[in-house]
């Protein structure tokens, strides 16, 4: 399934044995991804990719390593197309929570085939039970601490089903379990502020930036489940699948996706 | 800093290089931990440990590999006095949160150093800033997602103190960083239910267990930090460091520990 992978800038030759045992991401989640779209040995939106890796490193307290801008460009060179996934972990430690200062950062990076498409018609989506923490200090990051995405996700098996919406603790709506969410209501886009939870996506600031450029409206603010299922449209951002309209949640049906197609378009997706 | 490892029964000759690149725990966080004394070859509390294991294990949908006690007591008879710890994982997987059905458990085994001990006449505590999420789908296992807590450890560097409180998000005492809490008010015992954050510590059962058979009133309950700071003794438990009384928090002082003492000698730690 992996093509090829680096290490702190050395290939791996043994997947199966490539990350130290005392590494803080595997002991405790200590660290940050990002998942790209490679196309032609270059990164979509890779800018804002490496943008969020940063603001979430300087929140963590982890130095991005300088070499990593030339293991993507070696590696998305020598690849073609893909996934590219990166992962940077605060480096080994000894046994216990506490950060060791001064340890160097682990950084991995490895292509993957591109996902099967082929939901054209629009996606299915289902309400997960799984709801998401709140918390504020760690809110907004792709940090590696996912169970809860896991568990969300492991709720079906129904291939009939493309994704699932997760709300807080609360009840608020965050996202999807592997995207974020936009609605539209009279022209207007809204997305959840995710000022408690969930993950600030690559394309969901793509969107941002071009609902503005187009002077549509758009509000980052709380948001509820009736809120969605009021809409007049709704559609997923992920930054491997781009923007995806939905066609269905439970009872709800939604038959056409003009704006998706119009943000889609504009942003030569 | 290992003395001895094991990775799914066979030894590890190069710790920096074990643990697959498409293992769940490396990306996600997705599995269980296990910190525990070996001394003289054996498992203080091992049945406690695996419970605890088995429990989360049960919830998060993965199966506890049969051959899991053989290593322990293998790891265990050759390394005489130290930490073991025990981490199982979702076994491998693909690019995504979905776990794949049927993947092999991972299970990864090393003994480390005991830590230094020293702090007999009582620990020096500190509140957190870092707060931890709520969410009982979670609450109570010894999973893998642990940022907060490193992020909580993270925020002091002073020597001179030992331990760090938390609350969760809502302002509710939780437990220390590494370690559950206890308070004395009046010879009773209560400590924090746990129902949304926290680990349920396996020296913890053990006081709630030892605490019933000596006939000392205890009760699992919602605290706050002005029930510690009224408490009569306040102590910490953990099942490497055993029962550690408290004897400054920021301007509280407790000068003598005598449930301490009883529950450790009960206790026979």
């Amino acid at each position: 399934m992996i093509r090829a992978a680096l290490h702190n800038g050395v290939a791996i030759t043994d997947p199966s044995r490539a990350v130290s045992i005392d590494d803080r991401g595997f002991n405790y989640g200590d660290g940050l991804f990002e998942t790209t779209l490679l196309r032609a040995g270059s990164i979509r939106f890779l800018d804002t990719h490496l943008q969020r890796l940063r603001s979430g490193a300087e929140r963590l307290g982890i130095e991005v390593p300088s070499a990593l801008e030339a293991d993507i460009a070696n590696l998305s060179a020598s690849c073609g197309d893909g996934v590219l996934k990166i992962v940077i972990t605060r480096g080994p430690g000894g046994r216990g929570y506490r950060p060791s200062p001064g340890a160097p950062v682990n950084r991995i990076l490895s292509v993957h085939p591109l996902p099967a498409t082929g939901e054209s018609s629009g996606l299915t989506l289902r309400w997960c039970e799984m709801r998401l923490s709140r918390n504020a200090a760690l809110a907004g990051m792709k940090h590696l601490n996912r169970l809860e995405q896991v568990m969300a996700q492991n709720e079906w098996h129904d291939p009939g089903i493309d994704e699932g919406l997760v709300c807080d603790t609360e009840g608020e709506l965050v996202s999807a379990t592997a995207s974020n969410v936009f609605i539209v209501r009279n022209g207007a886009l809204q997305t959840p502020d995710l000022r408690f939870s969930g993950v600030r996506g690559v394309m969901r600031s793509q969107v941002l930036r071009v609902a503005a450029e187009l002077g549509i409206p758009c509000t980052e603010e709380p948001l509820w489940p009736h809120d969605l299922e009021e809409a007049n449209e709704v559609f997923l951002t992920n930054a491997v699948r781009g923007i995806r309209p939905v066609a269905e949640l439970q009872e709800r049906r939604w038959q056409t996706f003009p704006m998706s197609s119009r943000l889609s378009q504009a942003l030569k997706l």
